[in-house]
């Protein structure tokens, strides 16, 4: 008579098959399998598994299916909305020993890469092959390019590369039943039948499980060139958008606006950071840091000097500062990566991460602090965001405040969201986090094909359950 | 009783909620929905629907959908693969008139556009709007943006811009069973949940019906330096391809390659073209012509030209030529564009559309010809590309065969693509004419999910049955 349970069974043929350095059990979970960066509770799934290869992923996912025990794909745990954390039900399975560059192929200019590899580690491979890989992020020293897939990550320099999505070739994935499906294209061109590789990126691991990726690489830019500019109102700062699009064209990487409450907030309050524009004592109605990268440090500097030079002639730019140096544009860079320094400032302060059209965003912003401070009273909000990618990031803080009000500030921000036509999360994901809101930014037609999807490829409901639908 | 099909039921219940205008039975089905660009024999559906809006195709998808009539979609019936063929037992649904430009959007640098609309017209739109439309084919004029982006177009920029696909943000699709989802997103970023429009993108109207799309613009290039380069042998071209990626950056804009063979042909035999060597005798290796575009007419016109003279002093390239007008520019790509007279010089020619890794190609191309040659004596074939993206074009032709032997040369092209890893179809799609090839190109588990997909998004397999799986 067998009085084991299912999951206990599977968790004897896991053993047997993976062998003990792969199965981690109970008590014997590490840390860092509990949580992820969302600041929910950690959770000490049931084990983690932690196969050494695509095959072992199929069998440890082919095992789970088969006794119906749910499995959480971990990659970096750096996610911000819960998408990787598993409960005492639940198997993870993390990535971490599928690491490293498999090949550099400089002819098709793609490095195919194992899912566990951290993202920095691409960063540095490509660049020592004479390439460049343009995904970056914060978390770039412990994410993996596997998660940053199925999360299709963003980060600054989506204006010019697009999101992780766009820099995707080949992929290898296993699905929910452990069928091991690889497809490790090479080619930019390749129209033989559906690109299935869409389906895996960007749906957070609930589809299937990356095991590996052909990345596109990029040309390594050889100047940079970084200005600060104070403009008089966000009608200006989307007139210098379209300038920078039009005369600096595929050399634009970046676009950073910043709303005056968020310029004052930081240059006020975060040590170490300078105001580009002490002594100007203007109160400015918008700021942008745009940079632009490309061939020749002679000429594309030039090239950008007097382009400034003309925008603050013509005065759609009212004030600028231009770096001289690569410390300049750190210091540049860091009046806008100062937001980290928030954590300190307003402990346990709400962050959102929204999209909108770009000509919808100032009313957004005015309208969203104006019914914050009306409904929560002495409510702080600061607005700066990706805003060429329709990205806004807003940061909102209750002095005083026992618990934050998590959910009266969700009911504002998303509610406006919807009535622009705009996104609930532009970049992070929805994991468990924005589950409640997911209808904000999709109609139930959107939704309803993402069940059929679901309920297609995992009719079990064993691939990270719960999450995103 | 009724005695009726219910074929003729659904032309009944059509007719009653469409109008006559929408619904033409039988004879009255107009010539051109009779066939495409495939070579295929013409056939005429049961009948043509042209819904006047994006309701009005749900609606014929549900009434087709409920009583198990066939439906093909159809665009400009410029696809090369039978895609848009529909049988006598078939209804074609036409995007004729759903033609428009809906909204151009300066801010977000978008513009929204009904399927039916052609190329042309919405490259003319982005054009007067003061932005680009980098998508462009020969069939700009004829080919509809709906059917670009279900047979997910390529092109000569494709280099620069990518294919069709990356060039949507927002789609608005009819499904299977009549279900209209509309996602007109504008973002470039926007994780909330799966990205449902890869689905609808590429995989030739069996999916979905694209009523609608949201199209991110592009900078307009305010200048553009044309080269047409002689290299010594096939790997000098592809050291080319490494410094123009390198050197050119985010300018190069196109890089296409032809082989000796084709070049000696075109210039040669077509009436016309100019060859920009003529006499220099030397029988180079590869030919090459690059473009770059650029911001700025003067200084970039200056630095293409230091650039292609430092390549001529280390020896990369052995001889070019340079535009030094736009009549210079046509001149120049004439000799890679003239490849369509092969139609009247080779009447009949088979003519191929792969995909293969860059480093692989020449290898590839000695042996197909090599191969071609020696199973069919006599046998000619022309090899040129857009090898950046991976993608090589062959023309060939038996001179004097009654017919052209497409089965064995089939045989001998697909069967070298899959010992590369290469694909079967790099741009023009599979539909009918190469489904039998597609194994070659995808693994049974690819293939099995192919089918998993179609499944659950069209269990009655209404919808363009038969094409692709």
């Amino acid at each position: 008579m067998n009085t084991t349970t299912p999951a206990q069974q599977a968790m004897q043929t896991l053993l047997e098959q993976l062998g003990p350095i792969a199965v981690l059990i109970g008590d014997d979970v590490p840390a860092r399998n509990r949580n992820d960066y969302s600041g929910f509770e950690a959770t000490r799934p049931l084990a983690v598994i932690r196969p050494a290869d695509a095959a072992g992923v199929a069998t440890a996912m082919r095992i789970c299916h088969e006794y119906g025990v749910a499995v959480v794909p971990q990659g970096g745990l750096t996610g911000l909305c819960g998408g990787a954390r598993a409960d005492g039900e639940q198997v993870a399975l993390s990535l971490e020993r599928l690491v490293g560059i498999e090949e550099i192929d400089e002819a098709s200019a793609t490095m195919t890469v194992w899912a566990g590899t951290p993202l920095e580690t691409v960063q540095k491979a490509a660049d020592e092959a004479g390439f460049f890989c343009p995904l970056d992020l914060g978390a770039r020293g412990s994410c993996a390019i596997g998660g940053n897939l199925s999360t299709n990550a963003g980060g600054n320099r989506v204006i010019r590369y697009g999101m992780a999505r766009e820099m995707v070739l080949g992929i290898e994935v296993v699905l929910p039943d452990g069928t091991l499906v690889t497809s490790l294209n090479k080619m930019i061109k390749n129209n033989a039948g559906y690109d299935i590789k869409h389906l895996f990126i960007g749906s957070e691991g609930t589809l299937g499980i990356i095991t590996r990726v052909v990345l596109k690489m990029f040309p390594k830019p050889a100047s940079t060139m970084v200005a600060l500019c104070a403009i008089e109102n966000y009608a200006g700062a989307v007139k210098l958008l379209g300038a920078a699009r039009r005369d600096l064209g595929p050399l634009l990487s970046a676009f950073e606006a910043m709303w005056p409450d968020y310029w004052q907030f930081i240059t006020t309050n975060v040590h170490g950071v300078r105001n580009p524009f002490a002594g100007d004592d203007t109160q400015y109605g918008a700021y942008v840091l745009i940079e632009a990268t490309g061939t020749d440090p002679e000429i594309d500097s030039a090239r950008f000097n007097a382009w400034l030079e003309r925008l603050l002639e013509d005065g759609t730019v009212s004030n600028a500062v231009i770096s001289q140096s690569v410390a300049d544009q750190h210091a540049l860079w860091n009046v806008r990566d100062s937001v980290g320094e928030l954590h300190q400032l307003w402990p346990g302060h709400l962050a959102y991460d929204i999209g909108l059209p770009v000509a919808s965003m100032n009313e957004y912003a005015q309208r969203c602090k104006a019914q914050l401070e009306a409904e929560l009273p002495g409510c702080q909000s600061v607005f700066y965001g990706h805003i060429g990618d329709g990205n806004v990031h807003i940061v909102i803080y209750l002095p005083g405040a026992a618990k934050q009000p998590k959910d009266a500030v969700d009911e504002i921000v998303y509610g406006l969201v919807q009535q622009y036509s705009g996104t609930v999360s532009a970049e992070h994901g929805i994991g468990t986090l924005k589950q409640r809101w997911l209808p904000q930014a999709r109609s139930p037609e959107y939704l309803g094909l993402m069940k059929t999807l679901k309920a297609a490829l995992d009719p079990k409901n064993v691939l990270n359950p719960g999450k995103v639908i």
